[in-house]
């Protein structure tokens, strides 16, 4: 019987830590957990957080945990010499939440999380797992997901994109990642499309994620309804009141529900990621778009808007399909899966 | 004594018509002519004139003329075989200023001459000098251009952006042209920067093109100078009292010698260039721009402003140089010898 061959995803996200285990060629996972980032986490706590994850996944899988074992407080190499029909693990992949040196396997930096600067975590992996490792971005680690297993599969070319607490992308070019020469391509939440527009966190105007991420849509709605008393009577009841409770969760329900100031502030967000979508389709001319994220589930007039505007800013010559994410949170950690097939097949 | 290699550039300019003759692997030309489109010509003459010109440079190089005696009149295949010391013509590249569908060879369309709709260029020159031909447009070839030969050498992904009467591009990312998904990819010239800026042919408000482009330095140079009586002395002076006869290079000049309003204008066009390269920088990230095309050429205080504004449209991650082209008009030809080598080598 031929030993099944087994890949670990692991993911660093923003909010939360999570380790998936697959067959290779599988799509489906074998085994998944997934805990939240505790508070006052450092890359220490979360390392040793995310090796119990991958511990208790391995086990549960019957993997031979010959080097695993180390991190939780084992005496050096196991004994254990893995029986033959034992599974195997062949490669880790990792989507991390910040910027990464790809060519190097460095992150470079958490946003969220202390103590991550310049960590080698791919060696560190390697040596923890006695497997080869690869380290990638959240945002192209998305990318290859969906363009692998996801709304992706098929296109040549194509731009993920994800919409939520920030704005990020990555790109699928040739059928392979582009990273680009610093490791930063697929930055589209910060291409300006409106330098009248509001002060980014980058210090620029107008920046598509400081108009379209989900903290913006909320802020927005927050400062009309305090500006225009008499209008958003329907977003004020979904807030119980409490402005600073907005989320663009509530504006979305709200714009639904008929409330014109909600859809208003939704709207901004529409147009501004469908003059960026536009802008990156007239530079770079993809063959598809992949949208996921929170604030693109904010329904079909959201969607008619981002993909009419798109369309008005490309040129007549420049065709694409805007897809929502098939792969949702998921999307990173399965391309850490494909960075981890990589890593065998290559 | 071994047969010198040889290969034809041909660019279809939107005002004149070049041909060169370089020898494999040497990087100047050694035959090269340049004549200016005729007014009114169509497709059909263009390409006679093109075929004119050929033939006149491969006479000069003595390269035997088996096939293209057949558009100058000749009786089919010539009965003469090529003495075995005369040089020979390995493949022809085309740089074509329009929409081109690379992978079928086909023009898609010239903006500036008639009759050329969906042309099969590639194989008509294939079938005429019976070797390997490759067309690309003006952009792609210009890139590859700089790349291969020019101010791009040495860099593996760069975008050349050519700012003169319209505003187009190229990537190499890779070391390899990058087309996109519909041959697209590049329109830097028609991305917005500003919705609130002025309408461009394209329909739609604050496209690079509209700001940047020559004939719009012009124009908005003309417009503030109708605007307001009292600024522009130096520029109107320099117009000789004829605001119709105004040009980027007059503009450019009078900002030189101090003219506040030509160097307003100026900067406008600088700050969207620049706004433009720092949004691609953000997402595609490539190592290097380069820029060619009559308005590059306006002078150190233009070129502080792009760089200025394009490094702080950039997030801090992003590094890339902003670098004058080399080959200046000839770019395009220059590519057209890389598209023809590549067609030996692969």
């Amino acid at each position: 019987m031929e030993r099944e061959r087994l890949l670990l995803a692991l993911d660093f996200g923003g909010t939360k830590l999570t380790a998936g285990l697959a067959a290779s060629g599988e799509r489906q996972w074998r085994a998944h957990r997934v805990i939240p980032s505790p508070p006052g986490s450092n890359a220490q706590s979360d390392l040793e957080i995310m090796m119990e994850l991958a511990g208790d996944l391995l086990v549960t899988a019957e993997v031979p945990l010959v080097k695993v074992a180390r991190s939780h407080g084992g005496k050096g190499e196991s004994p254990l010499l893995p029986c033959s029909s034992a599974p195997l693990l062949l490669a880790v992949g990792v989507s991390f939440g910040g910027p990464v040196d790809w060519t190097r396997g460095l992150v470079l930096l958490s946003h969220h999380v202390p103590g991550w600067e310049n960590f080698p975590l791919r060696d560190w992996l390697q040596d923890r797992f006695g497997v080869p490792a690869a380290v990638d971005n959240d945002a192209n680690a998305g990318a290859l997901g969906e363009h692998r297993f996801g709304a992706g599969q098929g296109y040549d070319s194509l731009m993920y994109i994800t919409v939520s607490t920030g704005v990020g992308g990555g790109w699928i070019l040739n059928g392979q990642p582009w990273r680009g020469a610093d490791g930063m391509a697929g930055e589209i939440g910060h291409t300006v499309v409106d330098p009248d527009g509001p002060l980014c966190l980058c210090g620029k105007w107008g920046c598509v994620e400081r108009l379209a991420s989900g903290p913006c849509i909320a802020q927005r709605a927050r400062e009309w309804l305090e500006e225009q008393p008499g209008r958003g009577r329907i977003l004020r009841a979904l807030a119980g009141g409490d402005l600073n409770a907005m989320t663009a969760r509530l504006v979305a329900q709200a714009a639904a529900q008929g409330d014109g100031l909600a859809w208003e502030a939704l709207e901004v967000a529409a147009w501004a990621l469908g003059v960026g979508i536009g802008n990156a389709a007239n530079l770079v001319n993809p063959r598809c778009f992949v949208l996921g994220g929170g604030v693109t589930k904010a329904g079909q007039r959201f969607w008619e808007v981002v993909r009419r505007t798109a369309c008005q800013t490309a040129l007549p010559g420049v065709h694409f399909d805007i897809v929502p994410a098939a792969l949702g949170d998921d999307a990173p950690l399965w391309g850490a899966i494909a960075l981890a097939e990589d890593q065998i097949s290559t």
